[in-house]
Parts: C-alpha cells; sequence; structure tokens
C-alpha cells in the first residue's frame, strides 16, 4: 500500500480478492502476502500472475471489483480487512502457521462483518459452540445452558447460525446479554437458515455477524466446511455439543485439533445418534469431556474461580481410616452392642475399639448408651 | 500341607482363616503364605503369632473352625481353597502383586462358592459391570444390553448382585443364557439384597455365587468396599454403566485402575446426577469411553470380529478430493447449470471442470442434460 493508496483502493482490492478465488486460496494469498493488495489486485485482473494462482482466480477474474462493496452497504455490511486495527491478528495467527502443511488452513484475504462488534475483543475470550442440526432437545438444553453461562462469565459464543446446537448457542448467549458472533457459510444477505432471520437480525443488533462470502454467495457444503476453520480459530476451544459420527461439528473439532485449540465433547447417551460423534471423539481420546461452563473454561485454560469449579460432596466418615470405619459400619442404629461384640463383628482388636468407639463419639458418629454403643440417629 | 493333612483338614484350616481376620487381612495372608494354611490355623488359635497377624486375628480367635463349614452346607454353598484346580489363580495374581503397596489389595485366603461353575475358567474371558443401585432406565437398559451381548459372545459377566447396574447386567447375561458370577459382600445365605432373591436362585442354577464371607454374615459398607477389588480382579476390565460421584462403582472403578486393568465407562446425559460419575471419568482421562459390546471386548484387549466393530457410514462422495467436490456441490438438482457457471459457482478453473464433470457423472454424481449439468436425482 502506498502512500497514494486511499482506503477506498484497499477495500476494493481486498473485496475483489476475496471473491475472485473461492476460499481458502492458498496461492492467492501467498501471492497478496509478496505483493500486498492492491498490487495483486491489479495483477491478478491483468492476468499477469504465476500459475498457481492464475488457477485458483482465472474462472472469475472479470468481477466487478465494486460489485460486492456496493451490495454489502445496502444491506448493511462492511468489509473488515487484515490493516483495520480490530482484525483479529492473533487468533487468525495459527492459520497462517497451520497454512505451511494444510492448504485448507489458509488464512481469511478480509471479513464481511454486521453488526457492533469488535471482533478482535470479542475473540480476547471467546468459546466456540459447535453441533448438529437435527439436535435433541437434550443437545438444545445443553447449547442452550453452555451459551448462556459462558455469556454470563464475559465470554464470547462463536458459533455457526445453524439450526440446531448453533441457534441454541447463541439464543443462549443473547438471554444473558452476552457476546455472540456467528460465522456464515453464505453472504451476509442470504439469512440462511431462513428459519433463523430474527435470531441473525437479534445477534447483528449486539454483536457480529461474519462471513468470507460476498452478499449474494449462496451457501453450498463445501462453504460449511471452510467455513468451519473461522469458527475453530475464533474460540480458544471448541465444544461439540451434539454431532453425528461424520457431521460438519466433527469437522469443525478435527479442524480445532489441527490448530491445537482445545477440543471439547459433551458426552451422551448412548442410545442416541445425535451423540455418536461426541461419545466417539471421547472413546477416542480426541476430544475432552464437559459437562459444564467452569469445565470449558478451565480446559480452554481460562481463569476459574472457585464457586464455577464443581465440588465432590463430603460425607461425614470422610476423615476415618480404615480400623475406624469397619467399627463404625459394626454399629447398629437400634441396637446397642457391647465392645466386645463391636470387635468381633468388625474384626478390630478390643483394645484398639476400646480407643476408636470414644473418638467416633466425639465426631457424633456413635452414640454410647447404657446398653452398649449405637450408631448415631 | 503335610501328606497326613486331608483335604478336610484344609477346608477347615481355611474357613477358619478366613473368618477369623476382617478381609482384608495383610498380615494373616502373609503369615499363611510363609506357614502352610494348617499350620498357621494352628497357630492363630493358639495365639503364637507375631504382633501384626495377632492384632488382625484377636478379636475372633475364639470361633469355632467347623461352623462355617456347617453352615455352608447347610445353604448349598462350597468352599474353593487356592490349592483347588478352579481357584483363578491367574486372574487373582494381581491382588498379589499389588498388595505389597496396597494393604487393602491382599488376595482372599478361601473363596465360598455356589453354582455349578468354575471360576477359574469363567474368569478367563470376563468383564465386569457396575454401577448405582438408584440407576436410571437408560443406565438399566445400557446394563441389560451389554450383558446379554458380552455373554452372548461368550464372554462372563461379573458383577455384584446389587440393585440397580449389577441386577441389569446379571439378567442381561442370564437371558442370552450365558455366563455371570455375582461376588457378593455377605454370607451366601443372606439374598441381599432381599428383592434379588430370585436372580441369585438363577445365577446359582448355571453360574456361580461367590463371596470372602461366612453364611451368617451381614452385609456392611466396608465389605461392599473390600468385595470390590474381586469384582476388578475377576474382570478382565471393569465397565462403570452409572455412578454418582462418590459411589461403590467408582470404587471399584479406582481399584480396577490400581490392578491396571482396563476401566471404562458408559458417557450418560450431563444432567443425569446418575451419569456425573461416568462423565467425570472420562473427562479425567480416567476411564475410557464404551458405547458397546464390541468397545468392551477392543479395551479389553479381546478378539473383536469384524461385524462387532462399529462402522461408520460411507457415503457416496467419500472419495472426491476438494476441486471435485465443489464442482459437485455447485450442482443443482432442478436446474441445469453451464460449465461456465460451474466454474465461476465453484472456483475451479473451466479447463478443471471440464476434466471433473465427465468423471463425476461415472460416479453417478453428476447428470448432463440438454440445457447443462445437473445433481443426480
Amino acid at each position: 500500500m502506498s502512500d497514494n493508496d486511499t482506503r477506498e483502493d484497499l477495500l476494493a482490492a481486498r473485496a475483489y480478492l476475496l471473491r475472485v478465488a473461492e476460499p481458502p486460496a492458498s496461492a492467492l494469498w501467498r501471492f497478496v502476502a509478496d505483493q500486498g493488495p492492491i498490487r495483486a489486485a491489479e495483477l491478478v485482473r491483468a492476468g499477469k500472475v504465476p500459475v498457481a494462482v492464475a488457477k485458483e482466480t482465472d474462472a472469475r477474474r472479470a468481477l466487478d471489483p465494486h460489485q460486492d462493496l456496493r451490495a454489502a452497504t445496502d444491506c448493511g455490511a462492511r468489509l473488515l480487512v487484515p490493516e483495520d486495527p480490530d482484525w483479529p491478528q492473533w487468533p487468525l495467527l495459527v492459520l497462517e502457521q497451520r497454512a505451511r502443511w494444510y492448504r485448507d488452513m489458509t488464512p481469511p484475504l478480509a471479513l464481511w462483518c454486521k453488526g457492533p462488534g469488535d471482533l478482535d475483543r470479542l475473540a480476547v475470550r471467546a468459546a466456540s459452540i459447535v453441533g448438529a442440526r437435527a439436535a435433541t432437545g437434550y443437545g438444545e438444553q445443553v447449547a442452550t445452558e453452555l451459551g448462556y453461562d459462558l455469556a454470563d462469565r464475559g465470554w464470547t459464543v462463536i458459533s455457526g447460525a445453524a439450526s440446531g446446537i448453533d441457534g441454541a448457542a447463541h439464543r443462549g448467549a443473547l438471554s444473558a446479554r452476552g457476546d455472540t458472533v456467528a460465522v456464515l457459510a453464505c453472504g451476509l444477505d442470504q439469512d440462511y437458515p431462513s428459519s433463523h432471520a430474527a435470531l441473525l437480525r437479534q445477534i447483528t443488533a449486539t454483536g457480529l455477524v461474519i462471513s468470507e462470502y460476498a452478499p449474494g454467495v449462496r451457501p453450498a457444503k463445501h462453504r460449511f466446511l471452510v467455513r468451519n476453520r473461522l469458527i475453530a480459530a475464533l474460540g480458544g476451544g471448541t465444544v461439540v455439543v451434539e454431532a453425528g459420527v461424520r457431521s460438519g461439528a466433527a469437522n469443525t473439532a478435527g479442524t480445532a485439533h489441527r490448530l491445537d485449540r482445545p477440543v471439547m465433547a459433551v458426552p451422551g447417551p448412548i442410545t442416541s445418534a445425535m451423540s455418536l460423534g461426541c461419545n466417539t471423539m471421547l472413546r477416542a481420546g480426541y476430544a475432552t469431556a464437559v459437562s459444564s461452563c467452569g469445565e470449558v473454561i478451565e480446559t480452554i485454560g481460562g481463569y476459574v474461580t472457585d464457586q464455577e469449579r464443581p465440588d465432590s460432596p463430603s460425607r461425614p466418615t470422610d476423615g476415618l481410616d480404615r480400623r475406624e470405619l469397619s467399627v463404625h459400619q459394626a454399629l447398629d442404629r437400634i441396637q446397642p452392642r457391647s465392645m466386645a461384640k463391636l470387635a468381633v463383628e468388625s474384626g478390630i482388636p478390643l483394645s484398639s475399639v476400646r480407643a476408636i468407639l470414644p473418638s467416633l463419639e466425639l465426631c457424633g458418629l456413635a452414640r454410647r448408651t447404657e446398653e452398649g454403643w449405637c450408631a448415631p440417629n
């Protein structure tokens, strides 16, 4: 970018580059990194590019560079570019690193955004929640509660706005008046799925809806898979709430795994097909089991307060050793027993029983009566 | 055991030693290993024993050595001793090894048995199934099916005959006309729990009910914990179907873990208190998730046939690479598209689209029409 280039030139170049190749376009991304976006856009349009870049861009290079920006303005969207201060540099850095080995991990060249949120700030403490479209009541309940609890603790809930788990997670976060980001696999004007038009408007009002795809681009199966790398990268970890064995959610989990982000799965009934993916990932040691917001935060490595950390219940007999426990167990609640009888019953020598009973009495674990010793009432 | 000692002397000695100390009695066990059972019994009765043995045996050493054998005969039980050919030497060896570090892992001095089963043979291919007494319908269904499937494949189902999961596992095995062993924490005449009297009779008819406790001995909490080491040792692995966080089943799992036997847990809804123990063990990496009999056998290390191994479903598009998938996704089922349109839509160069479409057609994944290309019907 030379001094004479305006921000408008930059946006036009990035919008063109984002559209000219179907993401993730690894050769184009490296070409842009080398040439800068404005020069790269000019060379692509002129067809003066290396073969690898030409393969990615030739089919669409005649497109009008301003068309998408106009359409974005019409639908209230803006283009967020890596040169912007709220570009999520740090969360997306992992894509840049992994793209050396996995071409499908190539970072986005820019992102279409709708909503007041600052993506870089929202991604600081963020968890991705993904799962089946055909979720069960159990899955939706869990996703809603996780979404609510995470947002309530100031964490951003990232998901894909799909039916089922995604929608439940977003709705949970919105109920807590917390932050949530929807990452779409189509243009921001598409309202996909149509049943989520209202939900997407709600997210747009307070959070952020983002996409690599320009207005007008339809959702397609491969775009969901490509989109998933953004969900996996933007969250500090990915939670799969319900998923079939081979599902989009399992794909996002696999991507998170390749990005070395923690993969979490919510256990579910082995009798439910919708939990098969989660349970399989748990069996393979591929995901960590999570049952609460506190466990999600703990797994991602966030700070968990004592109130959030689940506590195991304590019992009055917790402090007793084996011999004390044996004597305690030999006591009956109703029928008093002599020390000698308790020694035979428990197998503990009489001399020890004599020492143990008064200490049990002190803890309220034995009761002395005129006829002998009893368990407390 | 000298040549003059009869089998009756041996049984009387072992019966006395089994009763004179509350199991697990580590000093007594080592004393018996050193002195032999008959000499050890004489010395214990005479009080001529080291202090550690005296501590374990003094409270009961005046007991009649023949009383328990008579009571056993009355209730149809016999005493299985380590000198017998059907003593499960190999499965219990692990207790002997671990007893060096954990006194509560001391092996049994003998076992009371009821039923036609050969314990040593039954333990060759055996899985222990344990879980909550207050099981849910889900847990009982899973335990019954696992019990059935394991027994149906010739595996012995070992459990504790308690209400809930234990009973369901035994019943499942019995329904398959397979082998099952119940390990009790009380005398074999006790019918505990009373609601399982008929179940225990059924197990006795074809399998085996065993216990370290002589007829007349009541169940007590510490005896359940002590009994659990036998369940954990006799199974090649232990499956927890449902369990609270701190439960007897979790204790058996912990024991199996200390014995280096595989610990397995069935995942369950995180909204169910009865699955809390299982899900917690999975989160801690303490247990392997299992969802089927095949996975249990696989985890224990048994041979799993291809029919038993769960298979992931396949899709017609499985063999396609990313570019072929992109073109395939750009096809519409109804509206035919030209190759040029498909190139723009998919972002794949037109020359490649020309090569890809006929190969998709060959696999039945694309349909050529007069107006262009469609997805298959």
